[in-house]
């Protein structure tokens, strides 16, 4: 049974905000800490962990290692994500070097661009390639879940490619309509449409 | 009465794809034109747009230009949303050339930042201020919406002084907990938690 939406970003929180404790000696932690931690209640915390089989000893807390194997193997179900980025412009950079400084469980292996004047180098330390060699790249690497960031018209094309090539998740950062198979999973972040959710939801 | 989140993110994007038609002679759309460039049905489209007091016309479709009005009205209530830029990393200013390079219906009026080798000059035609200004600028011009891409162990104090200058909606791009009045509305964007939930929910 999958859990749903909320549950599964709180405990992408949890595990990065637990990370940081891992090379501790036999690390605790009380649900009412994270909680504060992650900025939700006691109780959601608790139920949250419980929904994943984990549940803490009244003394002490819960086994930080034991919560964040878990949280792996939930969220990941035991394989780490292998992602793509595909555009390498000030967005898709900007998202390299982001994930470059943060804590996280990803492996990005390769970038893709069409302009050959940015493609054949490293940025980040993530190797970049023409988008003609998308798809044997993402085959050979086992890449599932690509970042699009590239600005383009033919937003179809460059989904077909890549859901061609194996993709099974695609996270969006483009305005448009991605056209994708039905077992793909398609997260859309178009930052205008998220300020536009806040200009609406705000008293004026 | 608001309106359901997945209304309004719709309601966004119909406004950005019709506002390339809006400089036409009286334009026109059909439901099923929209619902396609939009990727949803068009029953959806008709729905939303009834929900905003709008009906097509059977032979001519919608017209564009009173479609974008009253979405606009809806959106923002009137009024243009005044947003400012928190942090003018690398992730900032991918932002602001992006908000720059799209069709969209805010005014982008400060960002803010801590270094003062970078405040002081203009990004994407936006100035730069530090944050020591940041309250007196918010009130000066109005601002009631804050994007947060600063990377800060003391995001509390940034939250603290953006909602007592008079923010009301923040877009949050950095991990970790925001501490705000009730009344002010968050979107959190964490691109680690989104690729998270990206993982967990293909098929491996």
């Amino acid at each position: 049974m999958l859990l749903p939406k909320s549950t599964v970003n709180r405990l992408s929180k949890y595990r990065r905000l637990l990370s940081r404790y891992r090379y501790l000696e036999q690390p605790h932690i009380f649900s009412h800490d994270l909680a504060r931690m992650v900025g939700v209640h006691p109780v959601q915390v608790r139920r949250d962990l419980m929904l994943i089989g984990i549940s803490g000893n009244h003394r002490k807390g819960y086994k930080v290692n034991d919560l964040i194997d878990r949280i792996d193997t939930t969220l990941d179900h035991g394989k780490i994500n292998r992602v793509c980025l595909v555009g390498i412009g000030k967005l898709g950079r900007a998202i390299l070097h982001f994930l470059n400084e943060t804590d996280n469980n990803l492996l990005i292996k390769a970038a893709f661009d069409l302009d050959p004047t940015i493609t054949g180098q490293d940025y980040e330390g993530v190797p970049a390639y023409h988008i003609g060699e998308m798809a044997h790249i993402i085959k050979e690497e086992e890449i599932d879940i690509a970042i699009i960031t590239i600005p383009s018209d033919d937003l179809d094309n460059i989904a077909q490619l890549l859901t061609g090539a194996g993709i099974k998740g695609i996270l969006n950062f483009v305005p448009g309509q991605l056209v994708v198979p039905e077992d793909v999973y398609v997260k859309e972040c178009d930052v205008i449409t998220l300020i536009d959710e806040v200009g609406y939801f705000i008293m004026k």
